[in-house]
Order: C-alpha cells, then sequence, then structure tokens
C-alpha cells in the first residue's frame, strides 16, 4: 500500500509523475502528491483524495522541472488530509521525501528533532525523515541517507529529493517494495511496474537494504554497506495494454473475464495425462521423507486459497496442515523446524506480514515454498522455491483472477505432493488433472449468467447484510465470496461454516435475511438441506449454488443458480466466480467504486 | 436443543409439565404444548411462540390428568406455528409423540404413509412417528416402538403416549439426550436434569438405544435388543436453586456473577505449587510418547475455548494442534490415527456433532478427552478421558460461566501435558499456577466495573454494527465477545484477527463506527497500536481494553477500560468477562430477551 514514483529525464516530470500515480492508485488514494526541483527549488503540491483532485488543480497551475518525484497515500498515520500528503519537506525545503512503510520509532525521533528545533507540520511518521535528512545533510545527501537509515526502525522504501543535488533521485527501501526503471536518457523509481509500463521494460529490482542513485543517463546500485551493486536487468513480460481496462467498466470486470485464460495460464505444461509437473522446483520425493508438517501462511483473499489448500492436502496427500493469517503467525513463536514445509501464498509477492512470515521460518530451518503472481516480487525472491499463479496482472483492489489461479495451483500442489509421497492413486490423478483441464470452460459458463446475477442484485441491492453457508470446500468459497462483498460493496456479510450456525449466528437471520447458501458437495448435501430448513423457518430468503443435478432443491429454497456437473473437487473454482459477480453486480448497483473501495489498498506492505 | 418432559404419578400432570418445560425452555422457544390421558382419551394443547401462550390458555382451559408428555420447540423442519408444535398425534388420536432430534428418512417414510391412507397436518419430520406407531400397532405399545424404531433413520429421544394403555410412558433415545427421574409414587422423563429437579435428584441416565417403560411405581429399562438392564441411581448434586434466578433479572447475569465462584470451582484440587493433576485422568507420560498429534474439536463458544487452547498447547507443550469445527471435523475423513489425542469441549456434553466426532476419531483408535460440564452426558461417557469445568448448570443460552472455566481447564491441561512431556520448565509451571490462582479476583475487579459498562451500552445501543480487534490469545477472546454479542442483542458484529483488517474488512469502517480494541498482550502492544491508528484515520470510535499499565492508550482512543496488571497468559479470563457485560448491557439497552435469544437454543443435540 501507498505507491510511490520518480522521474529525471527530459520530459516534464509532472507528466510523467501523473500518469504514473494513476497506475498506482490501487496501492491507495487517500491523497497524492507531487515534488519537482525547477531552478534548483523544490515545489510541492498535494490534495486529499483521489488523485483526480491533484490532476485537477495541476492542470490549471503545472509544476514546471525534469526531476519529480509522487505518491498516492493509504494512511496510516494521521487522517487522510493535504497535510498529511506526501511529499513531505525539511522546513527549509532543501529536502522532499516520499515514503511506503512505518517509522517504528517515528515518536522518540520526532521528540529529538522538536528539541533542536524543527517544527513539524503533519501527523504523519514519514515527515521525521525529511527534518532527519535536514538535520544531518552534510552537502552529500547519499552519504546523509546513508546516515540516517541507521537511526531508523521499521519498513520504507523511500524517494528523495535534494534541492542541492537537482541531478538526482535517491531511492532506496527496506522491507517496502521498490524498483527502477531503466529508460534511454530518463530513468525511473516506482512502487511496482505498472507505472512506468508506458515507458521501459528494463527495470532493476531493488534488494532489501539496496540504494540507486538515479541520475538522467546513470543509475547505481549501493548495498547497506555502501559497496556498489551490480544487478541483472530484468525485463518485464507484460504487455502495456495488460495495465489498461481495455473496454471494461472495470478492472475488477475485465479480470474476472480474463479468469479462463488465467486458469490456462496457470495449468498449462503442469498438468499432462495423470501427473504434475513444476518446472524448476527443488522440492522432491526425497526432501518430502524428511517433512512431518506443514504449515500454510497467507493473508485475506490469499489465506482463503490456503484453506481450499489445506482441505486439498489433507485429502490427497494425507498430510496434517496447519493454516495460520501471517500477521498471526509471526508473532507467536510457531513450532517450525528443518523438517517443516512452509507454504506461503501472495498475490503481489509483497505482503508484508507473510515476507515476515518465511523470514522467521527460514531462519529455523524450514523449507519455504512460495505461491505467488509476481515475478521477481520479493517472496518470490527470498521463498526456495517459487509456484507462480500466471494470473497477469491485477490491478482491481478486489482480488478475482489471482484467486483462482491460487486454487488451481494449491490442486496441482496438492497432487504433486501426493505423487511425491505415494498416497495419491493414478486414478485420482488422472481424475484431478482432467478436473483441471475443464476449469477453464466451467469458469466461462459461470461468466455466461450475468444477466441472472445482476437482476438479483438490482432487485436486492439495498440489503445491509447478507450471510453465506457452506460445508468444507463450499465454507472456503463462501469466506472468499463473503470478503469479495464486504470489499466492494460495504455490506456486512459472514460466512459460516454452515453447522456452526446455530451455535449463535443464526440469531441475525429475520424475515427476508438473504442467506446465499452454496451446496455443491455431494456428500454434505443432505446437511446443507437442513440447515437451508432451519434457515427457511426463521423466514431467510435463500439463494442456492448447485450443482446441475440439484436443480431440485428449487422446491425448497427461494431462487437457484447452477453450475453444470462435475467432480465436487473442483467446485471451488467455478462456484467463486458466482460470488465475485454478485458483489460486483451488488457495488455497482450500489454506486460504489468498484475499483477502489473505501480504506482498502492492494498488496497491504504495512502489517 | 427441543426440551422433552413427561410425568405419571398422582398429580395433576398438566403441572408437572408446565413446570417442567419452563426449565428446559432455553432448549428452544418456538413453540410448546402438552398431551395428557383422562379417562382414556389423549388430549393435546400446543400453541406457537413462548411458553407462557400455552400456560396462559391451559388457565383457562386445563387438560386434566395424571399422565402426560410435554414439549419445548426450536423448529428444524417447518415454521414455529401451533400446527408444527409437538405433541403430535396418530388421526385416530391413540399415539401421542414428543420428539427431540431430526429424522432423516422421513420424506421416504411420509410417502409410504401416505400411500397406506395417513394423512399429515404438519410439516414436522416427527409426525411420521406418530403415523407409523398407529400403523403398526400390535395392541403392545413396547413392542409396537421397537418395531418403529427399525424403520428409522437419524436421531431422536421420544415420549409416547398411548390412549389404549393410559398407565404408561415409553421413552427411547438415540444421539439425543434424554433422563428418567425416580420420584415415590410417580415418575418422570425429561431432556435435561433442571426439568425435573424439583421434584428428585435420582436419576436414569439412559444410554444410546436403551428404552424406558414408566408406570407410577416402577421403571423398567430395556436395551437396543429388548434385554432388560440394570441401571445404576446417579445421584444430582445440583441445588434446587442453582436452577434458579436468584433475584437476578437474567439467568445470564446470576451466571456472570458467579464466575469467580466457578473459576475456584474449576482450579480447586487441581493446581499445586507449581504442579497440575487431574484426579482420575488416564493420559499420562507414558501415553503421552506415543502422541504426535492433537487436534481440538469443538461447536460455537466451545469452540472458542479450544483457540485459547490450541495457543496454550503449543506454547507451553511445544505440540502443534489442529483445531476443527465438529460438524467440519466429521464430514472431511479426518487424518486421526492411534498416535491421536482427540480433545472435545463442550458445556452440555450433549452436543451432537461434537459426538460424533468422538465416535469417527475412536473407531480410528485415537484417545479421546473431553473437556465438559454436565457429569454423566454423552460425551463424558464416551469419552475415554473427562475433565470437568465444574461450572454448575448453566441456564441461559448465551454461555458465560462455562466459556471461562473451559479456558481455565485449558490452561491447566496445557500446563499438564508440558509436564508430561517435560517442554514446560518448573518457573513456567508456577507462575501459570499462581495465575490461575488469582483469576477469580480478577474475574471480580471487572465485575466492578458494571456502571461504566451499562453507561457506555445505554449511550450506544443503537448501533448496527460492531468489530473486535485483537492479536494471539486476545483475537481469541474477541472472537467470543462477537459471538456473545450477536446470540442476544443481534447486532452484526465480527471479530478480526487485527492483521487481517486491511486485507478487506476495513472496508466496513465508517465515522463513527465502535471498534473494540483488545490489547492485553505486551509483545503486540506496539503492533495494536498502529491497527488502532489505522481505523481512527477511517473516522472509527475506539474502545479500548488494556492491562493497567497501558493506560496512556486514553490518548490515542475515545474510551479505554483496563484490567489489572496480570500475566499476559491469564489475560483471556477476566477479558472476556467485559466483553459478556457490554453484550449483556447493549442487549438490555435494546429490550432483547436476553435469556433467550431468537432462532437460538442451547445444547445444539442436532446437526
Amino acid at each position: 500500500m501507498c505507491g510511490i514514483v520518480g522521474y529525471i529525464g527530459d520530459k516534464q516530470a509532472q507528466e510523467v509523475l501523473l500518469e504514473g500515480l494513476s497506475r498506482l492508485e490501487y496501492r491507495g488514494y487517500d491523497s497524492a502528491g507531487i515534488a519537482t526541483i525547477e531552478n534548483g527549488v523544490i515545489r510541492v503540491e498535494k490534495k486529499k483524495g483521489r488523485l483526480k483532485n491533484l490532476e485537477d488543480f495541476l492542470a490549471k497551475e503545472p509544476l514546471a522541472g525534469n526531476v519529480g518525484i509522487g505518491h498516492t497515500r493509504w494512511a496510516t498515520h494521521g487522517v487522510p488530509s493535504d497535510v498529511n500528503a506526501h511529499p513531505h519537506c525539511s522546513l527549509n525545503n532543501e529536502i522532499a521525501v516520499v515514503h511506503n512503510g512505518i517509522i517504528e520509532n517515528y515518536m522518540a525521533l520526532k521528540e529529538e528533532l522538536i528539541g533542536l528545533g524543527h517544527q513539524f507540520i503533519s501527523d504523519t511518521d514519514t515527515e521525521v525523515i525529511a527534518h532527519l535528512l535536514n538535520e544531518l545533510y552534510t552537502g552529500d545527501i547519499v552519504e546523509t541517507i546513508q546516515m540516517a537509515l541507521k537511526r531508523l526502525r521499521g519498513s520504507y522504501a523511500l524517494g528523495v529529493l535534494c534541492a542541492n543535488e537537482p541531478d538526482k533521485i535517491i531511492a532506496v527501501r527496506k522491507d517496502s517494495p521498490l524498483i527502477v526503471g531503466l529508460g534511454q536518457g530518463e530513468n525511473f523509481i516506482a512502487s511496482d511496474i505498472p507505472a512506468i509500463l508506458k515507458y521501459t521494460k528494463n527495470v532493476y529490482l531493488l534488494d532489501n537494504g539496496e540504494m540507486a542513485i538515479l541520475t538522467k543517463n546513470d543509475i547505481k546500485i549501493l548495498n547497506a554497506k555502501g559497496e556498489t551493486v551490480n544487478k541483472e536487468v530484468f525485463v518485464v513480460d507484460w504487455d502495456p495494454g495488460d495495465a489498461e481496462k481495455g473496454g471494461y467498466d472495470h478492472f475488477m470486470m475485465k479480470e474476472m473475464m480474463e479468469q479462463p485464460k488465467a486458469m490456462n495460464d496457470a495449468i498449462t505444461g503442469r498438468c499432462s495425462g495423470n501427473s504434475v509437473s513444476f518446472s524448476g522446483l527443488h522440492l522432491d520425493s526425497e526432501m518430502m521423507k524428511h517433512i512431518n508438517r506443514i504449515q500454510i501462511v497467507a493473508c485475506g483473499t490469499a489465506y482463503h486459497a490456503g484453506m481450499v489448500g489445506k482441505y486439498y492436502f489433507e485429502k490427497f496427500a494425507r498430510v496434517s496442515v496447519e493454516i495460520e493469517a501471517a500477521s498471526e503467525y509471526r508473532y507467536k513463536n510457531p513450532i517450525v523446524d528443518k523438517n517443516t514445509l512452509l507454504i506461503v501464498i501472495s498475490q503481489s509477492g509483497e505482503t508484508a506480514d507473510t515476507l515476515a512470515a518465511i523470514r522467521l521460518a527460514k531462519d529455523k530451518g524450514a523449507w519455504v515454498l512460495a505461491v505467488t503472481n509476481v515475478v521477481g516480487s520479493s517472496i518470490a525472491r527470498e521463498a526456495q522455491d517459487v509456484i507462480y499463479t500466471n494470473a497477469g496482472p491485477e490491478i482491481a483492489v478486489a482480488s478475482t483472477k489471482a484467486y483462482v489461479t491460487q486454487v488451481g495451483c494449491m490442486l496441482l500442489l496438492a497432487s504433486y505432493l501426493g505423487q511425491l509421497n505415494g498416497k495419491l492413486g493414478k486414478n485420482d490423478a488422472a481424475r484431478l488433472c482432467h478436473g483441471l483441464s475443464i476449469t477453464s470452460g466451467l469458469i466461462e459458463t459461470v461468466l455466461d449468467n450475468q444477466d441472472k446475477i445482476k437482476k438479483f442484485a438490482d432487485a436486492n441491492h439495498e440489503i445491509y447484510d447478507l450471510f453465506y453457508l457452506g460445508r468444507g470446500l463450499d465454507y472456503c468459497t463462501c469466506l472468499e465470496g463473503s470478503l469479495k462483498l464486504k470489499e466492494i460493496s460495504y455490506i456486512h456479510s459472514e460466512a459460516y461454516a454452515a453447522g456452526e450456525l446455530k451455535h449463535g449466528p443464526i440469531a441475525l437471520i429475520d424475515e427476508g435475511t438473504i442467506v446465499v447458501a452454496v451446496c455443491t458437495q455431494e456428500h454434505v448435501f443432505e446437511k446443507m438441506l437442513s440447515n437451508i430448513k432451519e434457515v427457511k423457518a426463521r423466514g431467510a430468503y435463500v439463494l442456492a449454488i448447485v450443482q446441475q443435478a440439484h436443480e431440485e432443491i428449487a422446491s425448497e429454497v427461494d431462487e437457484v443458480w447452477t453450475i453444470p456437473n462435475m467432480d465436487d473437487d473442483i467446485t471451488p473454482i467455478p462456484t467463486v466466480v458466482y460470488l465475485q459477480l454478485l458483489a460486483y453486480y451488488l457495488a455497482v448497483a450500489r454506486d460504489c467504486d468498484v475499483d477502489k473501495p473505501k480504506n482498502l489498498a492492494k498488496s497491504v506492505t504495512v502489517e
């Protein structure tokens, strides 16, 4: 969260910065701001709210200059406001800073700097960096930053301008993402690739502790000790169009429509006949012999993919799996050792808590396998093994195609582990490979049902609560559907394991309360029917999602949506698409900003 | 859920049945009904809604007779209504039945019986039993019931009257609880002890498949094969006053106030100096050597106690623990074998899903240890080891004293396991024993703060949503607090692991949304502060619960409630009392029926 961009070259910096920020708005949109240097003077403009506010202002009163930094904010310390927006400057206006991350010792630093005469105008943690650099400035901004970093505790990606040294931008990162883009007679920094994809596909992926010194024609990288580093150029294989809406109203719709292709890309080359293989994976049957504990760690949507994974791993590889939210795992002295396989899942590959969990587990000797969408991301680099989901860039804050490909990869990985330890029979292996191979088409059949879903959403968009019920795999799908709805429509939805409903939450069911009952699992279908009767007896309006073979459920419920008949183990993939579309159309009917939901940001890079 | 009572003797049956039902209303209150036999004729009255409706009617038009059965219903099949209320009768009115449980094959039986000319008037599964008995009746109701049982699939506790045999009541159970009370010239049946505690303390605890034939002066027990069984008389050690409100407005308040005593009773004799012992427990260090997997299975509130348990077991015995809702566990082919220790938690000892989980795990060779409140309950009898929570009878649907004693027993058990496997050091053991020994007093300090809590509730009772945030142990407490609030106030509350908030749910935070931030854990206090800042930045009204040493948090939040400074590991016990009281006072301010919340019932004896 929070997006940084920086430019140095011959173009007007403002133009490049605004273009870049528009591609980073998914990382936060509480405020936006830019700073440029013109004739040796730093000028800053920043505005609360969406980038549009800043753009409108700058259209009338542009900032000139060929070097600059920009920022789009997701508020952590201090409310969204003009004054809390980045960039932040020293009082003498000679240093400007944009920051993504949290400075944990900012209170102590602030007191110290106030004691030294610095006046603070914002509530942010970031402002201490500007004052600290000002305090320590030696006439050499690189050296000054190196000194300042020794005082900072926490996480940061920083972009720094110095009025006395107007021919450079300094960038540095620790536990927050930052890349450097290489142009011809121009160079860039950014939090993420889409920000600069219009200008270059050649980037350096900065490692933790590395600093980049950008001039118009040169980029120098130093490590934490100040030694020069020779980085490899990473060539991005995305098409600039991948980060465009391509005719859809929202990125979320575009990305939902891309799911059949994404699923194919996730599976292609990994599943043939009745066996699964991952190119480049080190985990093999010899290593598997030593693994006596599997843990899955993830956050948010990826956590739900992990729950599906746990179900698959236990069923097909017959290994017990513990799953935990990364923010819980990392602070509880987890039981982990060299016989532990830690599987982490993260779309962006930059999720701060997940990254911390990796480091903790690696320190204790665990083998870490990451499932992520972003090649070259921090998580991809720090894990010992990586499976890419191949979903392509996901821009909408609410994750859709990343989720279905994560689930697909979980099933692939479960089959793979079952092969390695011999617990997965040939028939099951063939069945799962076949199942995966047709998921793409199954998703399409759900995507074809949008009229029905939109109609339901239009008729019911004024609800305040919504409940999802399911058992087993369906419960995982319900959790993800509920999160989607919360994220983009602000309807207070909740998902329950159907058997838990009457241990409390059924008290919330009233006449007309909508209950989405997901019933795709044959072995608990009768049990779901009993639970449906219980909520119907309390007046609920029940929308059931079932396989076609169970269309007869129509006599028991108020509305039925069907998926084609299929193997019960692959239903989570097409079923969740119904719930994504339901969330989407409810949000649109409620006039919500689907791609940029209130308070949220993609890629949670702070704890 | 659903309550059954039956009487045969010299008293007017109506009076005894209504008294008994009033003690069983916690098991359901969708409708109530009784049937008596007067001069060889069965007469039935039943009314939708609370027992009061039935009482008012019978006060004007009483049913005479000295033998009868009664029922209070929690609806599963068919809406709450007069016609769906029990008892259900055959069309010729010669047989009347009350039933707790679910007949799973009722659809098929119903069709068959309709084909034979029986007319159905209700939507219930129970009605098939009355018609089936009528169809099969041989002139001997005992023999007839034995034949009928062979046709029934599902769970049941049944009470049956037959007009041709007016000198007896027949009772039978399978997977639903039922006891028989022994009087002088009178006998009783009931779903639970409080129903008959006014009349007798001597009971038979029926086992699965057993049938009781009650006459005025005799009780005969048959097993499933029809052989006579000699049961031991179980003498209840409760005082009749235990099941009275004792001057409080609600059972829930009485039971919250009893928590200091309950906690003492849970600990007394089990914790001395620095070691823990449980009398009668078979689990010892030799057995512990073979245990390589611990699973916790529970439902609802008990599940939350299990989450605290998982935390304790992992921390103090350093064993990985899987926890799962019983309704999920039993349907997923869990990985369980003779090296598995299954720990189940259930207040009533009758929770249907939990009971099923025990049987499944025992079949696969696991060792089952139950933590329950009710001596002689099904779960206590079927587990190989039992730890009683000693909370005394809990009548309010929302569990309070049962929960804190469950948590206390979890900490005792964690210490015990840590002793057995040598992972718990002497210092830690002594620290935990000391901590437990003072919890009773700590709970009292929270109970002394009711004015403050009531004031907060009165000022904020019109809210629609409420969120709880915590990390680690505090997260477990939040889940339980949220469930309490849902159950009795119908406020849609939700608890989050604080680190997960910004992966989605923060979208629901608006200006003025109340967030209860539980921050009693020192090692994540700073992290909680960051999360509080994030929700404050979105306009939330934050109520923080902290240890006294962190009162300084007042400058960051809107309201602070403190617990005394204490060992971080025992905070879940006093902290949850704040959340119980908050739920209570919010519910009272909203004019909700605290002891009998909408749609809920205590003791979930159906799936």
